[in-house]
């Protein structure tokens, strides 16, 4: 059943623009760190009315993982952390690299969104950008492993 | 800018399986679906420890949108509702149909997960899933327009 299904070819929307050259170290403080989305010229009437929303979701290509894909991994690669299946993690590392990060949006100008929090390293192509909406996108009172939260 | 990068293809993971077999209007109590993701048998022991959480990340192909993306849409399709840039809505037809949802992670058996309030219909592609992190995932007092809310 894995495999590529005709048409699932993704299209570079934008690229990141910051200050964060190479990947880092686990522990990196992204939540500090601002970033341009870039996006492509003809996209940017598609953008209209993001302005209106506090934060948005960015999906991208984390491109700068090209180890192959393991099946377990130590979360945020620390060897004390358990050692859990992949889909288990959001290890970079994985079958689709697609990132999912919730972020600030500080300002849009034209084809231009500044963020803030986004945990993509300069030159990260970006795929999609969607409102935030609390009500489907968080849940209260979830559930997690205790290894989760361990810093 | 705007391409197809290297390596930018994506590999079904898995597929999901429901009774909703074709695109219901605008309105549908996905709430209460419930799905069975089936991966790909090679990636069973990928979802080991996946089931130490309450809910989780899936990212699919939003395969039944085949028409072309349009700039501008009617959240929900809705024509009372104000046309905004397609990227303030969560319309599927976007550059890339990729749909993002946090859902209820009731079980999984082997290969098989079992998921409450997937907005997918059947035989729809699942690219990645993640475990959902309410202190990245979520955010606390997100702004948003009214007309996002309105029934």
């Amino acid at each position: 059943m894995v495999g590529e299904l005709p048409g699932m070819t993704l299209k570079a929307i934008g690229i990141v623009q910051n200050k964060v050259k190479q990947a880092p170290g686990s522990g990196y403080k992204w939540q500090k760190v601002v970033s341009k989305i870039v996006l492509d010229g003809s996209l940017t009437e598609a953008l209209d009315n993001l302005d209106e929303f506090s934060h948005i979701i960015v999906l991208y290509w984390m491109h700068w993982s090209t180890e192959p894909t393991p099946i377990k991994v130590h979360p945020k690669g620390r060897a004390e952390l358990p050692l859990v299946g992949v889909f288990a993690s959001r290890s970079p590392n994985r079958p689709n690299p697609i990132g999912k990060t919730t972020v600030r949006l500080i300002r849009r100008r034209r084809n231009v969104l500044t963020v803030q929090g986004l945990d993509a390293i300069d030159g990260t192509p970006v795929i999609d950008v969607k409102p935030y909406i609390p009500s489907s996108d968080s849940v209260e009172n979830a559930n997690m492993p205790s290894w989760i939260t361990k810093h």
